[in-house]
């Protein structure tokens, strides 16, 4: 045992079994199967239905009852696996650019996911999901609302990437989801908001957290790790499987939590209108904005993702695709903007570091996203919606308010999210210095080396050459 | 501002933003959603459903409506999203084996599929979709097409990978999504022909398009870039996962837009037994045309997927597993023998340069699997496809034409592709001459850093001493 | 041609030749489309139902027939394409660790699992799926399972890896295949015995067969090639693609052949929850069992995959997630501590050289998932059930047997898979000591050249440098 602080033997250890025990318990006494997991619920008609439906049923397995197409899992599992894709292998190797923090990347990502999904299963269960018997019942939706709030930790672990210790992250992590489910709370459940792909409740939350948890826990010195703070040509092509994986599924993520039928449909549709036209101009704003006209792998990286964030909040609506790519078209400028100019700025004058840049790809094209979605609410004749406005704005459907009502309401979610954002944000990088928390030292940051057992290098051309000769050997004797 | 030719300062965002601004117009003008996208249309028998069927719905989210599983995008989203991956991933991981044209190969993949999938949906909808209301009416469904002919483009782009700016490839995508929807126009609603994999609407066509475009683009002083125009270890490793990816997922691509329920099953279950046995014959010759008995990644990465592009066309059909497998088996031996023999042959003497080698990945299986589908047409007898005759033979259930008819449309089908693709690919070949399009000069092709801003290398060991030294002084002090 | 046993160039094609012609035959003689595959059987009643349920069809694509979302496609493909994932990228990937083997790991896995589907088609298909026709009648349901079997020949192939030909994995996965499948028949077939996510019949099978083979292949100067059996920086993050993969759909393999409706959606959330709780408790051992609390590659790739192999059994079971969660807590610990501790044993004692760790993964998760198996058929009383019993222990719903009598059948099971694996592990790795198999001498195991042509190594800076000074030239000419 040593006494420096990035030793993680006993703290690594202790701090994962005590919150895992402590998830467990929690599970154990509050959490029960939702009634399209439970074998008993799901299936307690399955004689009258078959009795009144008549045969159609058992071709095949035998098992297949007349109902079971009807099982959210038929509707929601494709998306929720590619929305899973986004978060572990998305942002996971997204994060893989830096030259030496490969590992972490993927790995602290891998770590803090699977935490913030249990933790997730908790916190939103307990603020929309108690049913009268007091339990949180949980089937495939809350898994998507899990990985969703999921993502917003992950957002903000991309502001503090390189910087902090995987017990920082731990930590940073059970205080975010938590304050996420309340943001969450306030939005859908009580102000009654829409927010199906989370430009609000995800993307500008997480970011904007993590852009306050990276200021207070601001390095002057880290030019010491400079020089580690960028990318390699192999690590970049790492971090484009991130990308392409998050731009494919975007409109899974989108529309995973959308109502069944049109909704899912629509928004998924609109989400790749969107993306598509994000990547145009964000290729062409590269290029614009660099001397020589080359293109930059950082804006590709992210900022071609921008449609999908700006296209969050209103995808479900009847956006149509024309508006989607006006959407995208704008959200892929304004990041590539972000990127080359602002960052700096942000950097240089309010002292945030942000490694990853996701003020550029997830904080304003959330806000882009949050206003698009008030916007459309307001501008679109609830006649447009017919039969289907209960499906995207139930709260109109049923009169309790105006579309102008909803707009406003919109409005108001997005200042809600932004103030517990950044003051959760504020509260919790405190909490973060805390030195036995570990963080790396300023000469030590973007390093796999200080919490990894990292390889030495490979030296092929020496060992191959020894086998061929070898082997030319054997084949000539 | 500099005049080097290969200087995309202008050049590029212009055009991205003519083109996107083009798009975005004409998508205002034309596109509306279609009846499983709109929320009036696929919700207007809402009530009435209901109070026929009688409260089967609304357990658990209460928006499921009684029809909302008929809603297409059950049927073919998870197609869809494989197939997008396909794209996306596959198409542009498999072509990042060259050494320092990762960032070209997966980036220019994604900027002109970007593209490519919008202009697609204008002109196949314009083509094939027109309504009755003079509107292209959109859904999952003409994502998939989109997505299609976006893997065509893609194809002709593996023939001149290497060699072209992201100008040219730009202006090519937009010629050639054009002409493809013409082709699979005059083939599937004018002449009836069946080719839900596109063997001939997509991969004969894609192929023999970018093989003339490569012929007209020949640069006799290419040997000054040859040393780059090979594989490096870690650059044949990213390409495996494009090919892994494209393997998996086509069964997914050949049974997306076939007809619902037995055809997408049959599709799927034909194209995973012609793949397997592909596979099987691409490892066996790979090592029987190696002098040592080596097998060689270049086979691995393409001739595999031979398998795939060759069940287009029948795989929908009654092929059996039986006549898959045995149409996979050659497809691989074709596709090895042309990699190996037939591809010097073309270079040298019609000085085709195809860089990928898609006429043995995606020419002659496309071929291949034309003339099984023309063959599998005329001989199955159409008692063997009972009641289900109208979702693969339409025209045949209706009484309009023998299967022995069908069969010869599906040849002529073939010449027309062919026809229509090599025509095409010289002029728009001729256009790509354009000296203002900003080709690389010969001496840097399969260069990454023409267009792009590249990385410069890592310098791990010593970073990583120096590290290790510091942390252990520290620990020590 | 050379006589240096390593050389494949007549033995590899011979014998896939051989094995794929044999394959095509059998095919041809013995399998046919199932119901839902087959365009007869598939619609024989679609006029009928079209009559009587009047007119909801329709709309769209105008195949869409009445009962077409009844097709086992929509239920089981996408967890098929998951499950395919894992097989081809998951295993794949995995094992590229190796600094030197990526090509063999990936392309090795490629060529025995396109070979192992095919022969596990028949194999499985013979023992559980010969129709009253005397044919093998095939969909969806036995390509899952044709995936799985394979599967099991690719953890083989873990514990061998690096040490064998192509040529002896072949002749391998031909005699797993065939046991694996009596296997299953008895467990499954005969017994009764509930193993969906195969905890006994993949992982028990798979590890204590490839652990049997291995032993009998010991090479004791294996040291040799010690200096290639261990990572470096970029094969590490190539195999955390792998393990990702593996990670995300593991609930996907978990539910792909339970029966429809709230089994499958109960067993993917069980493996949610498992997984998750897993990677906690690995991230902690892992950093608890190594002397600086730095976290090692190898157990996050690994031990936390432990927790989807230990709810095989159960978690189609009322296991709660709950019990999931205390099962993939205990799956972590158990794994890290045998890489950790029991690995080394077993190479210096019992002389098993497991490359891959295969024991840890899944040997002891996977007898782990079957006493969990045992005990939850055991503890849970059958009421728990309600009427989807039936779905989970059709014995026990017909009355023909208790609760009781299920789990000792469950632990009679894990007694036989274990007994069947070591012996046919014992006989199968004495004929692969044949020397005409082309084995790779013992310092030139872990070695991609021997069986691949291996591409040179880059040199990035001059020619970068080359062609950046000649752009620059250019540019001020």
């Amino acid at each position: 045992m040593t006494n420096s602080s990035t030793n993680m033997r006993l703290k690594l250890p202790i701090t994962c079994f005590i919150l895992e025990i402590i998830l467990i318990i929690l599970f154990g006494v509050l959490v029960v199967y939702d009634h399209d997991t439970d074998a008993k619920l799901f299936n307690k008609n399955m004689k009258i239905n078959n009795s009144t439906a008549g045969g159609h049923s058992g071709h095949g397995s035998g098992t297949s009852d007349d109902t079971d197409y009807r099982n959210d899992f038929y509707y929601r599992y494709p998306s929720f696996q590619d929305v899973h894709v986004m978060i572990f292998i998305g942002f996971g190797f997204l994060m893989t650019f830096l030259q030496r923090y490969g590992f972490s990347s993927v790995g602290f990502n891998f770590l803090i996911a699977a935490l913030s999904l249990q933790w997730a299963t908790l916190m939103q269960g307990f603020f929309h999901g108690l049913h009268e018997d007091g339990k949180i019942h949980i089937g495939v939706e809350s898994m998507i609302n899990a990985d969703f709030c999921t993502g917003s930790v992950l957002i903000s672990f991309g502001a503090v990437l390189g910087k902090t210790s995987p017990l920082q992250l731990l930590i940073m992590a059970v205080f975010e989801v938590t304050l996420f489910a309340v943001n969450e709370f306030i939005l859908l459940s009580i102000l009654g908001t829409r927010d199906a792909g989370g430009s609000m409740t995800i993307h500008t939350f997480g970011a904007y957290f993590g852009l306050m948890v990276t200021r207070i826990l601001y390095r002057p010195n880290l030019e010491q790790s400079k020089h580690k703070n960028s990318s390699v040509y192999h690590s970049d092509l790492f971090a484009m499987i991130g990308t392409i994986y998050l731009w494919m599924f975007w409109p899974s993520f989108n529309s995973a939590v959308t109502a069944h039928g049109d909704p899912q449909h629509r928004t998924a549709m609109n989400t790749y209108y969107s993306l598509a036209a994000c990547t145009l101009s964000t290729y062409a704003m590269s290029s614009l904005t660099a001397h020589d006209g080359k293109l930059d792998m950082v804006h590709i990286q992210n900022a071609a993702l921008a449609g999908g964030v700006a296209a969050g909040t209103a995808g479900e609506m009847m956006l149509t695709p024309f508006g989607s790519m006006i959407v995208g078209f704008l959200a892929g400028i304004i990041s590539v903007l972000g990127f080359k100019y602002l960052s700096p700025i942000l950097e240089a004058k309010l002292k945030i570091q942000d490694t990853c840049g996701v003020h550029n790809l997830h904080g304003m094209p959330g806000i882009l996203g949050a206003i698009v979605g008030a916007v459309t609410a307001a501008v679109v004749p609830k006649e447009v919606y017919g039969n289907g406005l209960e499906k995207v704005f139930p709260d109109v459907a049923s009169g309790e308010r105006e579309t102008s009502d909803q707009a406003g309401m919109q409005a108001i979610s997005l200042a809600i999210t932004l103030a517990i954002a950044i003051f959760g944000g504020l509260i919790v990088g405190f909490i973060l210095k805390l030195p036995v928390l570990g963080a790396p030292r300023d000469n030590a940051c973007y390093e796999d080396s200080v919490y990894w057992e990292v390889p030495g290098e490979e030296h092929h051309e020496e060992e191959l050459n020894a086998v061929r000769t070898e082997e030319t050997e054997h084949i000539n004797s």
